[in-house]
């Protein structure tokens, strides 16, 4: 065990030994949990001043601000010069600058020969060191968790809440969960073993074996402009955990919540005497091509994606040199037979098509209902009036513009906002969107969801992924050729999420049916406090890696045991020989 | 729990359950090994009458010597006409006519079709039956170990005691571990989960999880000639124990093993009410390119391949639907750099060159040796006093005919002959091969290795693989230079084994860093009865996965991971709500 301390340390440095002790109770509870899928949180979701504190909000608000307009403390080897590239959904630019790497070969070289040089110590300390620095940096990102809301609201668009939550409390859950089945994984193999053959009355045969856990090699992490913590954090700490040194490699557009997510890491890894190099930051120009070269370098061996399919494709079909684990974009789908509870029904997905505006890779698309209608606890209900229900549902929802703003964000960027414009040509429009005034950013840019209508007949348009606020209410010619539909088109296109509401316990299990042929996690009747593109780290998978719009779930045991290999070694003991 | 039984039963048919319970304990002996990595064997290694019972032996050979010019009776959907393409390296012709299958697209609809449609039921088992199922199999295959272990002789070449523990006893237990490392992984995730979210004063959020092991797909088995089971079990049953199906495409010299193999399969498989076709035999025409034509097919999922590193690459580059086992060629190193015994070194070394005419992908290849010679127990030896002690020790080893026959087997094609007569050229002949004559089988191929001698300079040579009973002893500048040529070696070339001698422990550390580097498992000192090539189920992993001889190991947990998914489905829970 290393108890390397500090030199630059700048509060009580403590050795690894003492890390582990301090985060034994929560490795062990998360273990636990991922044994059990039950519910666990490890850090408070509420931002309440009751939870955190009276001073929190403002402290985290305060060193949000301070961070605008700097130069951001951070050394990337091979970068060159500094790059700002982020402006707030909400208006203003934040004008962080960063240094800056270019996809030339000597900042590659630099970049990945340091990343390389780090790895040995931290592979040398072992799978119970690297879990208690992990969670050494997951408390660190803790106590700033205020400070990483603002600057995931100001570079995702997501409303305040949903940052501190989505980007801060279940990102680390998430990550925690990562580090917990990272170190499940390496603890499956003992570090030593005394293997002792009987040998009929002779001496049995004994030897003495080692097994090293040893890293695949560097790890690349592509952050998403939506998601920049959470979806990151699980692929970053379960690479780091298993001893792999990691290059972080932000979208242009959220690269704040990295950064200070780099920072703290090195801040922790330098304090235990580690190389800070085993995490780096990658900022990188609009449209810089850093990620497409990091790829595909030997030194790479790992890559997490989380952005557009058609990259998710180029690295799965190019970056063969390594594992690489992609979140791509799917069709989400929604099948509708009937209910006992229409109110229900319609407030639950209301919520679910309007959370940070329809931008989340779980918010449902496709919503398939029977062209005669659906029985209901209200009576029968027409396809129209079913349409008219989440329509009412939305606008009751988003009725108040101050409360709207809180649960819609702002729209995230551009193309958002042009398939939204576009999506009235493509059918009936059940729903309009509508713009919002948001009272505290005049800049920013709120819109309400569409809900259009089509028929099952309009398959071009409704087989592909419309990213945003646009959702399709689907006239089909029965529940039964919804859950075809549903089938064939999770398989061809991918979905991350799928719902289905039924009174009829055949047709849900119809449909769980078809949800696994499809390979796609299923929600059945939700109609109070749990959405269905919500996922509770710990129980609920993200993804199931089944389906087109993911290789892989966050978090299992596929997702961790291709990150490290074995390496074993073996000699004879018996007394007086070779011992 | 399935309780069918088949009415095809040709013994008293027992239910799923029953079967559970009958295997219980070996799966958990099994599982408490693959925790511990220490010594266990489930199937008796040993021949002898006194373990097996007197009449075994010849009732297997009868059993086999059935099989020699009949019809094979196993169905193969799309099989179209009889193939037979088996001749012994001990000189018969097999002349058994397996169902053949072309890579027309007809053909392969009509197989993989079938293997699609058994999977729902074998799906729905569930873990524990499947592993039930799995070790009955097992169970049959290891009543009828005498009978395999001929067929694996006749097909691979190995002498009949090596071809009864390698291609029997070994491989039983491999594919033992298999299913253990099936099971526990899938086991990780429970089958239901409770959630239950606290919210404050109010009633906590509840919601009921189902988790769904679900396959990846078909799975394809590509056999190889040297060991057709040991190398194809492992793939075949983790695949089947996760749920998939498989397809069995054997070497067209080394079909009987995997027919028996398949054929036992479909019966208990059938027993138990599951359809036969979840395992069925491909047998093919030489050169029929199935293996490539199944491999692409969007059915298959999963591949797992032993052979040459060029049709691996091959796969690894165009099975891209699939996730892709393989293990390739490599070229193993032995680093002597001293000996506190060194007619032990030599002993020890020239077994493994000898057994099985070095035709194992864990053979030496590379003796590196510092040209100023070794401190040994007897003495400084020169380089050409080690090339003369690891030649005598060939000489003693296989100086009597009729035993080195026991220990060599026969040149299994004609490929190996050919490298072995080339040899001479490349360097000094340290010992020369010779040609034995089969006391039995006077059309058997048999020869003894060779050791040529070469400098460090001779790179072209000898960073190559030659598979076969060819070594090269190579003269370094110093043990360093050993150790560097051992890392970049094995980081280029890839390497299943390898191995160090010294006496000086800080030697043994720098070979154990190179080891690590290289990401090869590495045996130091080996004087007694444990040889480089030998690889222990339950306790040493074969092949690391860490360089390119092998992207994956037999057997741990990313071996297992990645051939099933989960898919959940989960509810609210409240009394008298959407229950």
């Amino acid at each position: 065990m290393l108890t390397v301390t500090s030199p630059v340390a700048s509060e009580v440095a403590v050795s690894v030994a003492e890390l582990v002790s301090r985060h034994q109770r929560t490795l062990d509870d998360a273990l636990a949990a991922i044994r059990t899928r039950a519910y666990y949180s490890a850090y408070p979701e509420s931002p309440s001043p009751r939870v955190y504190g009276e001073s929190a909000a403002a402290q985290g608000l305060a060193a949000y601000q301070a961070w605008l307009g700097s130069d951001f403390p951070i050394d990337t080897p091979g970068a060159a010069g500094l790059v700002a590239t982020e402006r707030s959904p909400y208006g203003p630019e934040l004008a962080v600058r960063y240094p800056r790497v270019q996809p030339d070969q000597a900042a590659l070289d630099a970049l990945l020969g340091a990343a390389q040089e780090a790895m040995p110590a931290w592979r040398e300390a072992g799978p119970a060191a690297r879990a208690a620095v992990c969670l050494e940096i997951l408390a660190r990102l803790h106590a700033r968790i205020f400070e990483l809301a603002n600057a995931v609201q100001h570079t995702s668009g997501q409303a305040f809440v949903m940052a501190f939550q989505a980007g801060g409390a279940h990102a680390l859950d998430r990550a925690l969960e990562a580090v917990a089945y990272a170190h499940e994984e390496q603890a499956r193999t003992p570090a030593t073993a005394t293997w002792e053959k009987p040998a009929g009355k002779g001496e049995p045969l004994r030897m003495a074996k080692t097994f090293h856990v040893v890293p695949r090699g560097v790890a690349l992490v592509i952050g998403c402009n939506t998601f920049p913590t959470w979806n990151s954090w699980p692929g970053l700490f379960a690479s780091l955990a298993t001893g792999n040194a990691v290059v972080v490699k932000p979208h242009p557009r959220a690269v704040l919540p990295l950064a200070i997510t780099v920072h703290v890491a090195r801040e922790v890894l330098a304090e235990q005497g580690f190389d800070p190099d085993l995490v780096t930051l990658a900022a990188e120009d609009p449209d810089g091509r850093i990620a497409a070269a990091l790829a595909v370098r030997p030194e790479v061996r790992i890559v997490d994606y989380t952005g557009s399919s058609e990259f998710g494709r180029w690295l799965e079909d190019n970056a063969r040199q390594a594992v690489v684990f992609t979140e791509k974009s799917g069709v989400n789908t929604v099948v509708v037979d009937s209910t006992d509870d229409f109110a229900g029904m319609c407030r639950n997905l209301a919520f679910s098509l309007s959370l940070y505006t329809g931008q989340m890779c779980t918010a449902p698309q496709n919503i398939y209902v029977p062209r005669e209608g659906i029985a209901t606890d209200k009576g029968h209900k027409s396809f129209a009036e079913v349409g008219e229900g989440l329509a009412a549902a939305v606008d009751a929802l988003l009725g108040d513009d101050a409360r709207a703003v809180e649960l819609l964000g702002a729209v995230v960027n551009p193309g958002v906002l042009e398939r939204l414009n576009a999506a009235p040509d493509a059918g009936r429009v059940v729903l309009a969107s509508r713009t919002i005034e948001h009272p505290a950013w005049p800049d920013a840019t709120v819109r309400t969801p569409t809900i259009i209508a089509l028929d099952s007949s309009d398959s071009a348009i409704y087989t592909t992924e419309c990213f945003g606020p646009v959702s399709y209410l689907i006239a089909t010619d029965s529940t039964e050729a919804s859950l075809d539909l549903f089938r064939d088109t999770v398989r061809a296109q991918g979905a991350m999420t799928a719902a289905v509401y039924s009174a009829d316990e055949k047709v849900v299990d119809a449909a769980e049916q078809a949800a696994i042929e499809a390979g796609v996690a299923l929600s059945v009747n939700l109609t109070r406090g749990v959405f269905v593109n919500q996922s509770a780290a710990f129980s609920d998978f993200h993804g199931t890696g089944a389906n087109p719009a993911a290789n892989a779930a966050f978090t299992d045991g596929a997702y961790v045991a291709g990150r490290f290999r074995i390496v074993q070694s073996r000699r004879h003991v018996a007394p007086g020989l070779n011992a």
